[in-house]
């Protein structure tokens, strides 16, 4: 309702400022007896973590989760799993500067409207800083959906015009980019360096893969798989789109082309083809499914901007401090997790038929 | 939880079946006090309607309304209103031949898949019908969008390759195409005749403009606005996309470029552009809301596809009846009454506040 | 949220006045391939029906279920099973003289301050047929809990200071009381046509119990299963308070009483005694679930009662028509399908862990 | 739906077991801007906690809050206001003998029914220690009422037989029962002493009363406010049942007796009596809300108890440590804390029309 809660049956809710305390998540209708290690969560923080290459900023905030409740000998006891990740570093005298400025492509201006006030440090709860609660929690649900079959795969497909043109699933955490082509991560290591030296920024193209997913996840209607994924995925900050298997490109084919013809093997009924995303009337195929979100580029930048302040006068801003020129490295791992939460709760609610 | 319910206060509900004797919508939340006409609701069923053109088929399903509660002395008294649309002209037995047959692109196997058992006549829960609750539903929403000062606009950006190149709102009803643009509706009829002569569909894109929304709308987080809607929209059975704003393009776009500056207006900050597409930090600026929707080309076609049947036999399946070959026009009310549903939905949630 | 739907998995949605053309409800989350006959409802709704017996009223108001989705073959689809309950014999203008009468003990001064306006005919929403609609879904519930070996019972324990002394579960159709003691309920009859005599009304108390619940149902913390039950029950209208096994008294009883040890019965651990009423932490022991509820004496009575108009005016008012003097056996079939539903949401509910 | 969430617009989740590192609260949908100190809510942990009188259990478990996120500058901001509370002196060792034993009145056997899995220290998530979650909820949210006028009091009314002849708001916080009656508080003292040396416990009755309550909050139908209430009380795990107003009495009354006249007073229509304790239709009446909850005696006695162990071995058992031997005034704060909670999100709620 007040929208830090998503799913169904397996729902996260998060709370927490890029300037307070702590971050965390509570995460309640996870099935009992799910073994669960501290370390598997730690490795999905450790992946979003910024400051790990050259193209991401150099900021070094070692998130370190805290599991506070609902496991007992290693395992989950189908009690509520609370997780904090500690604030370090904060220096909110650094942010009282921008304390009057509306900054442009930021949450300052509609939070305002919205509650008549706003914490404004570092974006408080519109913080990319929000989004380790929800990695945290995408951990736990990758745990139930491995136990199930089911693996998930997010890349870096372009960054502004550099596009991958192999995908190369094995290759993605090899190269900073997370890209699934070690060429053209080469390409876009360079395409950031060139738009950070402009003091700018550049949007790109993600893409995500979830396979063996069991047919008959997803409900007809509202609740469609492919509606509940937009709303996961759409509710990260910077992405723009979304568009499942042909996606945008239909709607410029024809129907005999598009539609994927029914077929048999080993004994199995599936489709030839895969234009559909894996989707067919909100519910999975057993196939591939598989999406793209578009990112838009990172809206702070340091060149000079013209924006104006909360007492409407007119000035130019810089956004101070390093910024990441391009997200897709960044939110590779929150769109993971994010299709984590969303096919567990599918996964959750299937078992009620 | 199953599928049937959109809305966390404007609540709607709907069921029914092609083929069964009614299908229906329940809306709950609704403020007293609302004047409502079975006129409203019957003007949107009749915008919805197929047949009206020669883009669209040549079935005649009039479908009228009924208000079954909720409505005293022609206004709202808060308690559920339900209406009530009856199925005609069900020949079931037309759909016979088609028990066993899985048709590519539809959601034969995947319902078969969820539920082990299906109702194959017409597509039963699955099939386009389904929207005429959701017309009705939101009907009564524009009701309360136009008493806040919101209207809501959509239409046909493109067919195929066809694309509309002015946006002139007010002749979007004046067209069998729901376009913006006279010349280009034109066209896109002559494509769609082309392809229906080929025994083919088509796919195209909608836009749908929001205008008049007050800043404030929208939840931080989960329920971010786009993430709403995206879930309302991508719900309609065809959409396989959608975006916001500058949307797919973003990913190429430059920071310095997508940012929208804020300027002051006649005594309002408002944004200078729009390729926030009205949003940021998923709540709503006060600038136009602008979002496009992929339309996939129909399903049903004529031409002979491959398919297997249920008990996984090689067939050839050629779809009867005269369907649209490109369901833009059809769906444009449909997104409309989304668009009306979640924006409602979103207005009431904020008085909490 | 407003109201109207009960349940998390299995949810019931209800709508309709007493005046308007129908009262309905619509099933969501049902799984498929359950049996439903017409028949099995339309039983449940003539239990539910007045004018069976010298206690309750003689308005012959039949009441003839339609189903209008969800079913095909005779077996639910998993789609949303629609119910349709017409009214009959609707004579509006009895009520005109009431319209500026706030009857004590009713819903119209509430209703007025909640919503600003209210359907004054009957009572509108507030009235008691609304009922019509939660029995029509009790009786589908019963399906899905008797295939899980769940029985409910539930009947009138007491009316006024007429005690039922034993309890025969097998003479509860056989009385007009529903009582289980015939000697009880004789006198209980004798009891009403008394109060009738004297143109009041009488309360009463009525028993419910379920067997076969499997241990394990019920979730922990807020979702209690008695604090579910409680929701569900306290819902109907004249009911004015509940307990669960040995209820009040155990606020006078000592923990060594109080307490029921584990023991050991035919290779099963079980509770030897059954003061917590077949729940334990919020989660069910596998033993009976023994709940009490307090039903108000009807509000509706022929003796002139002081009372003040919309307008503030005092006047004095009699109720005309007849109306039960006791709602106990009225209610008994209600309280049965609220448990009905409730039960089946837990057991669903239980399936995703 | 996993249970550890309550309220619609007003929502609590709450988390932590007794033996783990912390418990917490995350509170989401609190409107902006209401000026919360740490002090508000460290007042009612005080009130919540043991140890402070000859009635209760001597551990000195002083309970600190810290508020996570959510506030700025003193004030709410709209976004989730987290709040933790450490455990200390956890020595989950003394509960390593209780292990296998499945306590008489405890959810110890459920619990492993349900799950499969149980925390045996201290009773996990059953334990009464989750309660503090409640009451820093509460704490907030009577921050809310208290602006809109609503004030809450709750008392001991009876231990055992015991009963409170006089209700005098004011003594309340005065004596160690938290009764509204000084000499019967005295007896109650007396009472529970007796039990304790007799190594056993006593239950009670607690009443909670609503004052300022505007008349319209509640929904109709299945969110009646008597529903709802009893929903958020009976999650409380030691009540057993719940009456409102007249309550049980009202099974034997006459409706003449039971009905309240509406009369007129200083220009406000209003109930001459309040047998209906405050709600009409499931909506309040402007009245005060009356309720009272039976308590059971404490489950956890010293005297030796009859039960079995996990593998079905017959044992006899003295529970160890000091326990409360009569519960009501450790949920007396409780009580208070979930009516407030329930209020505050039926305020908001009425807010959407």
């Amino acid at each position: 309702m007040a929208g830090n809660t998503f799913g169904d049956i397996f729902r996260i809710t998060t709370f927490g400022e890029s300037h307070g305390p702590a971050l965390g998540v509570v995460i309640d209708g996870i099935p009992p007896q799910i073994p669960i290690d501290t370390e598997d969560i730690q490795r999905d923080l450790d992946r979003r973590r910024p400051g790990q290459s050259q193209v991401t900023t150099p900021r070094q905030e070692k998130d370190t989760v805290e599991i506070l409740s609902g496991i007992f000998d290693g395992q989950t006891t189908g009690t509520p799993l609370a997780m904090l990740i500690g604030n370090r570093d904060q220096k909110s005298e650094d942010y009282n500067e921008l304390k009057d400025i509306l900054r442009p492509g930021h949450a300052d201006f509609t939070y305002l409207q919205k509650y008549g006030i706003r914490d404004h440090r570092g974006g408080g709860r519109s913080s990319g800083r929000e989004t380790v609660a929800r990695v945290a929690a995408g951990a736990v649900a990758k745990k139930i959906l491995t136990a199930a079959g089911i693996r998930l795969y997010a890349y870096t497909l372009a960054v502004g015009s550099v596009k991958a043109t192999t995908i190369d699933l094995s290759v993605i955490e090899r190269n900073p980019m997370r890209a699934p082509d070690m060429a053209a991560a080469e390409k876009m290591v360079l395409e950031i360096e060139r738009v950070r030296d402009e003091k700018d920024s550049i949007g790109g193209i993600i893409e995500v893969v979830a396979k063996g997913v069991p047919p008959g996840l997803g409900e007809p209607v509202f609740d469609k798989l492919q509606a509940r994924m937009a709303h996961a995925l759409l509710s990260i900050g910077a992405v723009r789109g979304i568009e499942f298997g042909a996606g945008f490109k239909a709607a410029t084919m024809r129907g005999s082309q598009h539609n994927d013809p029914f077929t048999v093997k080993q004994g199995k009924i599936i489709t030839a083809s895969n234009n559909c995303g894996g989707i067919l009337g909100g519910i999975s195929t057993g196939g591939d499914i598989v999406l793209r979100l578009a990112v838009k580029p990172t809206s702070s930048i340091s060149s000079a901007q013209s924006t104006v302040t909360v007492d409407q006068k007119n000035i130019q801003t810089e956004i101070q401090g390093r910024h990441d020129p391009c997200l897709c490295p960044r939110i590779v791992p929150v769109a993971e997790a994010m299709l984590a939460v969303c096919l567990t709760d599918a996964l959750l609610i299937q078992k009620t038929r």
